[in-house]
Formats: structure tokens, sequence, C-alpha cells
């Protein structure tokens, strides 16, 4: 089962600020809570995914737990962390070559070897959105006048929405401004995608588009969807180091980026930011700490 | 008024282990507790100490909330971040050449200045342990066998030995070996100080020696002192940072680092490490964190 989050309240000149932590989320984001739904309501033994990111070792957790197996396919050039955290947690991983197989088609390749197995989306899955509605309930009656959540494929952000159905708090999203696909979606009514594979430091946003359950989602449910430099970004992970004592991965930074790039929009208001997550590589993280000194 | 601690479980092969997080306390350390148990209490309006760290930062946020003023006296050679730490909360920093008047000198110079103020000690104060007995309070009655505190002037775990009572957990103590004072007066039987102020990166037990208050306490009520050497606090304050997503300061790892020392003491037991602080300048924790790399 996932663990309820972890709310901390940050001292701030201007804003009341409440951090809902993901960090200490079972395998560090909260990626846990989707795994954990997709792990016990399907019937498959064998979880298949592609997943460079939390996404693969969380399913690699719940899978675990439940008994079954996973094989997450990533890409060789992964960081060596990552990599190593989901073969700890049992998982099988499948390495490929990104320039010549894509992702998802070696993920078809192995779906075909195991016809048995259980193609489970990082983001764009009812079940999915059905985990991540647990963090929704608990943000619901804290008296938070908006929540922001940063926005990746968009399974956080459509789980939160659903979880709180018509109770407040308003929700906002963050996104990179070099992945701001659901920024431009949710401007032009309509879904977009990004021409590539953006290459913002939130490694956890670089997502292509939306997925299709979750645009319908956002589309009704978000206010508005904040766009981050990475300037804001680097600023942010530093800022929840020095105010917060907060681990941050770059990813799970984007809502707090958001709202010190703009505080006066949130003056006066109970604001309450989703942090995802906390898993960053630390040679990474000592550099973003670095570019700061 | 202090936090409640954050009690986050962390995934360990061979321990159950619970981290009991001050690192999220009001400015970042459990000092706070102590810091404002001894606003509150006494008449003055002025507050006079001489910390170096986070005692410093905790009465100066204290004095504030409480309507009052704090001077605190610091070595010059402090780092920046500990300076404006205390500015920052409406502290008035007084910087020392330590190298030709002493911390203890200059806060006696100022309290003949100011007749009115009280002179305020990090650690030996029975207002400064009734503070962190809440800290003990906390961790009765949860089912923990033992709980183990970084050691340092000896505050923090004679306030834990007072607010458990006669209540579980056991209480250990982990201090640096190279200031292993507290251990060798606890074998010895009587109060031992350091030679100079030890030079462990752990620098909230730089203490030349445990208070006279606090012995008192630690002699009857504290089952052993675990030395530390200083290898073993830099690699617990990576496998923080790797393994509970926890931005940890080095003194705050020390009760970690004398788990992961020797676990086989502690497995099967239900085991409770207090984590003191998280306030660490980027730079060192940056450097801490190569070093794993």
């Amino acid at each position: 089962m996932h663990r309820p989050t972890t709310f901390l309240e940050v001292d701030h000149p201007r804003l009341r600020l409440t951090l809902a932590c993901e960090t200490f989320q079972v395998t560090g984001s909260f990626k846990f809570r989707a795994a954990s739904e997709v792990a016990r309501s399907v019937p498959n033994k064998l979880l298949l995914t592609a997943s460079s990111g939390n996404f693969g070792q969380a399913l690699a957790c719940a899978a675990r737990r439940t008994g079954k197996k996973a094989i997450v396919v990533m890409p060789e050039t992964s960081a060596r962390v990552k990599i190593e955290a989901v073969r700890a947690q049992g998982g099988q991983v499948e390495l490929v070559d990104v320039t010549r197989v894509s992702r998802a088609e070696r993920v078809s390749q192995l779906a075909e070897q195991h016809p048995g197995a259980y193609q489970a989306s990082a983001y764009d899955d009812p079940l999915v959105i059905r985990g991540n509605a647990s963090l929704g309930r608990e943000l619901a009656g804290r008296g938070f006048d908006c929540a922001i959540s940063p926005v990746g494929g968009g399974g956080l952000i459509s789980g939160i929405v659903t979880g709180l159905g018509a109770a407040r708090p308003r929700v906002l999203g963050a996104e990179p401004l070099l992945a701001n696909d659901a920024a431009r979606s949710l401007r032009e009514g309509r879904l977009l995608a990004n021409e590539s594979e953006p290459r913002t430091v939130a490694d956890g946003a670089r997502t292509v588009s939306l997925g299709r359950h979750n645009w319908e989602i956002i589309r009704q449910g978000v206010e508005d969807i904040l766009e981050v430099n990475e300037e804001s970004i680097g600023h942010a992970v530093r800022w929840l180091f020095l105010k917060a004592n907060l681990k941050v991965e770059p990813t799970g930074a984007l809502a707090v980026a958001a709202v010190l790039a703009a505080p006066e929009r949130f003056s006066d208001q109970n604001v309450c930011c989703v942090i995802s997550g906390g898993n960053v590589d630390p040679a990474l993280y000592a550099s973003l700490l670095s570019a700061g000194i």
C-alpha cells in the first residue's frame, strides 16, 4: 500500500505555502500510487512497461509486493542509479539502444514473447489515474485555496482532479517551458504534442504529449498550466534545499518554481505545491547546488 | 510553538528502521524546541547566546515570535549561510575573532552592557532539557525498542530521556569518535572533556564536554553511546540522500551512521533514529555527495 503524503509548511514572506511531499512515498515518488493500483487490479502475473525513471522502479516494487514480476524497458543511456533502483526492487531491466529501436517497439516485442503480460502505461491508463486520485483525496478538506502539481504526461494532475471531485482546492499545473505541450493544449482547447522529446532538466516532464485519458480530465478540471523556465527549476531545487531542507528532483520542484516566479499571483492564498518525487542522481544534484554557490 | 517531528519509515534489508526527522522543525533543527521554551519561560526581553550553528538561528526565531530580541555571538569564520540565517530571523549577530577573544568572553562583555539580558546556553540549561523533552514524549508509545540520538552537548538526548520517563524505548547516543567525551564519560562514570574543540565534520557535536545538567540525566538514562568515525558520517549522509530522499546535516546523520556501521546489533528490533537537523552549507553537502560518486 502507498504511504500518505507528507505535508510540510514552509516560511515565505509573502505566501502561505504548504508542500505535499511525495519524496517519502514508497520508491521516492508519487508513481507508486499508480503502480500499486495497477499491480493490485490486473489479473496478469507479468507487468511490462517502458520507463527511464520513477515509474519503472515503482512498478517493480509494486509487482514484488503483490507476488508478480515486472520487466522495465529502459534506454541504455539511463542513469546508473535508476537502472540499479529497478533491479534492487526485483525488476528485470531490458536496456535498448534507442537510436536503433524505440522503447515502444521493444515493449511490443516483449509483449509478443509474453502474451500473458499486462502493458502498463506510466500515465495514460484509467488505473493510473485511479491510483493517483488517492493524493487528490488527501488534499481535500485542508483549507487550501489552490493546489499546484507538476505536469508531464498528466497522470498526476488528472488523478488529483479526480480525487478532489467537487471539493476545493482549485488545481493548477506547472510544466517546463521547454516541454509546454499541456499549456499549449489548454490554451488551444485541443491535445497538442511537442515536436520531439524535450530537453528539460525536469526528466519526469520529457513526455511528448499528455495521455488521452488525462487530457479529457485536465481540459475540464485544471484552471491553468504555468510554464517554468530551466533557470527557475534549478532555483527552486536550491530554494527547497535551503529553505525547506528538502531534497527534490527537478521535476518535483516544478510547482514551487512556478510559485516563486510569480508570488504576487498567490499572495493571500493558502497554496499547496505538490512535490512529485525526490529521486535524482547525486552528481546532477551536486551540480544544481553548485550552480547557486 | 514547535512542530511535531516527522516520522519516516525507511526500507532496510535487515532492520525495521524509522527516522524521527527534526529537519522540518521550525528553523530546520530540534534546537527550536529548546529555544522556544527559553523564550517563553524567562521574563527577560533580551536573550544572549554564543552559537555558530542551529541554536543561534532557533533562538533568534523564538525571540522574534515572542516579541523579544536576541544577540548571537558567532566566530568571524562561521559559514555565511549561518550568519545570514540568524539575521533573516531578526537576530543581531556579533562576530568575534576567536583567536583574540573567546565567544564566552564576548558574551560576558555583552551581558555587562545589557544587565537585563538572559544568557541562554545552547544545551546546559534545565529549560533546554524541558524544551527537548517534547520530542521524548513524541517517541513514547510508538512501539520502538530503542531510540538513538546524536550527542553533542547532550541537550537533545537528556531531553529525550526526560520526556520518555519510564516509557519505552531504550535510549542510546551516537557521537563522533573524534569527539567521544560522552562515550568516555559513560564508560568511566564521570564527566570527561575533550582536550580541545574536536575537528569532526559533525559541527553540532564539536562541544568540549557534556553539560552538567545533561550529564546527570545521561549517566542514569542512556544505555550506551556509540562512536562513529568520520567516514561513516559521510556514508550516512549519502545513504539518507539515496535511500530516504532526506537532506541531513552531518550531525543529524550520526544515529543512522551508528546503525549502518553495526546493523547486526539492531536486527529484529524496532529502531528509531533521531535526525537532529538538516542545515548544511550547500558546498559542503555537494562535496559529501561527490565523495561517494
